[in-house]
């Protein structure tokens, strides 16, 4: 990686995205849209844009869109640097730094021997021992992205220990397969449990505008159904269109249970490392009565790792890549924000719910949740859409016709399933992205056809059952 | 670095830090502070004296006040984390990342090289060339933090060049003293100009509230005697406090002009970078008049070096401990500015003031710049001590019978010079610092005998020279 090569592919793709900016930029201004929310527009979709086709890094994109939204007025840089501060941000960057302490005091070598013990004869058992696991625990997490910074650490030593890294191209693909099943886990787990994910409760709270009361028992019962399918099938979809590479280790639980015994008793770095994320873990499920704060829970874990010795400043020195992801991550959720708050998401949304309108009932509902599952490639945030689409939606489908728990129950679920789609489409995701096991198109073929597919899902299983149980 | 060691001496400490701690947090609240401002405060002050008594690393002292902040209630998250969007810490993030570029591209050894040629027969002729240069672009700059960033990596390249660096505990001698060099030269050459630092026009604004009018010409006559004092003196000071190791260097420039005609022509990535930062420092300069943003500015020329090569996302990977200095500069910054909104600083500021009342308007005069000058011990900000407390001394001074123009330039030179007397006093300190060629116990010293030294300075020849002119 030195001087990016001049050929013509790039210049071509440069040229592209100048027109698409250029073009964007000095086009009418649609009415109901202030100038600066349809500049906002023009430089994030170019800035998507310019990272979709490969032609800047994410963080190069992001940093020169704040640039340009900044120097051009489009932003105060109050609003333009403002998610440099977001709590979600922070708790993601906070979960990096914590994670590495599961790697470094050995713990995640221990945990992954003892999962590679029961599950590992195949690679297909430790992906369905991820979902079981996250599918337990998922209740307890009020934060997927928080749900993510436990899993991520265990799953990138059960890569390791397969051998599997991230340079290597053809053992990264057992690496790669694990990751995104991860990403896929937390997705489906966020849509089955009522307390799986912030979205959830605000969704929620939009829907009882329409006069609909959900609990954490009617949410499980409308989402288990679907949801169990999900997770019964998932794994084994993503088997198929991204195969692992090493598919049967039989020999791996006895090595496995070899390797613990090794190992010996815990040591004071994997008891210490425990203890502070069972604390933490507690302090997360208690955050919401207590209203406590994920991210001073989280910062609280990493100061305790780094009084007791488990990390050290110079281990911090190394996540250069996590500053890196802080960056780009702050940009792209802050102008997703702005977008949402001058009113752009909301415009979009209603411009294509009008074309909707003298459409049967259940056609509607079909076209809504396809376009609400769709309409979050521009978003890099889930949240961001509940708040921006959601009410919308719900809106035109029930003007349409539609039962309103069936309306509800898919656009809620949709909400959290639809966080693979993109690799920035959920806070939680970049953490698997950033370990490199998967390339950039790698991520998007993925995600989109598992969304697909559990777009599918909903649509033929979980509305039937939505019917009936709603 | 693996576990701290647990001695006695440890634990000695400890038990002071928790015994502050909590003495402040129980003691009953002075009258005229709210509770919040009062146990913020004693958390900061905590975390300063855990740092100062290397206790805790500044991260982890930093990382635990957050949380202590926000899982008490003293601060919301809002506010507790607002600070890693200030506009003013990015600048310090991106201006460090910017900085490799000069490296990385061979421009800075140019630039050394050049130098040494010139005046590297001594290590004082380094230094005070560092001075030179830091006087010329000074007035250009109006943000002392993206000087800094001009002149990092130069003196990094200075250092290396002369075969100094951090962990040879001899050889890092010299790259210290031209590290403090640059520090201490940013502070004073800040109060020789109106235009060198944004906390000057703030500080002429609160003058203004006193009949006070100040220009750029105005402020220059004042500064410019006991300014030129100290920038004439402080090399050699320095050079007795902090002997460089290397002194004598007589080969050095025939060394840097074969080793200058070795390098050749200038390559397309130091032209590059070379380009970059002139029209970035032409935007700063350009900044006030044009209502242009320092950081937007700064994250423009980052994303230009980064799209033509010159650094790549690699290059921001190794950047850690940006990322470390980035999570504690922004937590002490956000916590500092609180305490002053809260009215904790002008609280402390007018108790102080009133113990003066009855006395001579020249023992008034030294006893009040002296105590803001100490009182920087306090503030992570210059900005924040020249907001919170230069209005109230300005007032006592005053009222005690001090001429106005006096008291007025001597508060302000003092808000300048006064940054070094802590590697936190100013933001422009922190690149240098974390350089890592000088020592905590190292940093608190020379910046402590500069301070005085300045004061001294400004206080014999600086008040009868702006009696005179003034």
């Amino acid at each position: 990686m030195s001087t990016p090569t001049v050929g013509t592919g790039r210049i071509l793709k440069l040229a592209c995205l100048l027109g698409l900016f250029f073009g964007l930029w000095f086009a009418p201004i649609p009415e109901g849209l202030t100038r600066e929310s349809w500049h906002l527009f023009a430089i994030f979709a170019s800035a998507i844009f310019a990272v979709v086709l490969n032609i800047f890094p994410l963080f190069t994109s992001a940093l020169l869109a704040c640039a340009i939204v900044v120097l051009t007025n489009t932003l105060t840089p109050a609003k333009a640097f403002g998610a440099f501060a977001n709590p979600v941000v922070l708790l993601v960057v906070t979960a990096f730094l914590v994670s590495q302490s599961v790697v470094k005091s050995g713990l995640g070598k221990r945990i992954s021997l003892y999962v590679i013990s029961f599950f590992g004869r195949s690679t297909l058992g430790l992906a369905y021992s991820i979902f079981i696991t996250d599918t337990l625990i998922a209740p307890g997490f009020p934060s997927n992205t928080a749900r993510g910074g436990v899993l991520f650490p265990v799953i990138l030593a059960l890569a390791q220990n397969s051998g599997s890294t991230p340079d290597d191209d053809e053992k990264r693909r057992l690496g790669g397969y694990l990751m995104f099943c991860g990403m896929a886990s937390l997705a489906i787990t966020s849509a089955l449990w009522f307390t799986a994910t912030s979205g959830n409760p605000v969704g929620a709270g939009l829907a009882a505008e329409k006069g609909m009361t959900i609990t954490f028992g009617s949410w499980l019962l409308a989402s288990c159904v679907p949801c169990l399918v999900v997770i019964a099938l998932l794994p084994l979809l993503l088997y198929r269109l991204h195969p692992p590479g090493i598919t049967d280790t039989p020999e791996a639980p006895d090595n496995a249970r070899r390797e613990l015994s090794k190992m010996g008793p815990m040591s004071r770095h994997e008891w210490i490392t425990a203890v502070t994320f069972s604390v933490m873990v507690t302090g997360w499920i208690l955050a919401a009565p207590y209203g406590l704060n994920l991210t001073a829970i989280a910062m609280a874990g990493l100061a305790t790792l780094m009084i007791t010795g488990v990390l050290t400043v110079d281990d911090m020195s190394q996540q250069g890549g996590t500053l890196v992801t802080f960056i780009w991550l702050a940009v792209l959720f802050g102008m997703s924000g702005q977008l949402n708050e001058m009113g752009f998401m909301g415009y979009v949304g209603e411009r294509l719910a009008v074309g909707l309108e003298g459409l049967s009932w259940p056609a509607a509902y079909v076209a809504l949740v396809v376009m609400y599952v769709l309409l979050h490639f521009g978003f890099v945030s889930q949240n961001a859409q509940v708040l921006a689409l959601l009410g919308v939606f719900l809106d035109v489908g029930v003007k349409s016709g539609v039962p309103v728990p069936l309306m509800a129950y898919a656009l809620l679920f949709a909400s959290s399933y639809f966080s693979v789609i993109t690799p920035q489409g959920g806070s939680q995701n970049i953490i698997f992205v950033a370990s490199g096991y998967l390339r950039q198109g790698e991520l998007y073929r993925l995600g989109l056809l598992t969304t697909l597919f559990c777009t599918v899902v909903f649509l033929v299983i979980g509305t039937p059952w939505i019917l009936w149980v709603g």
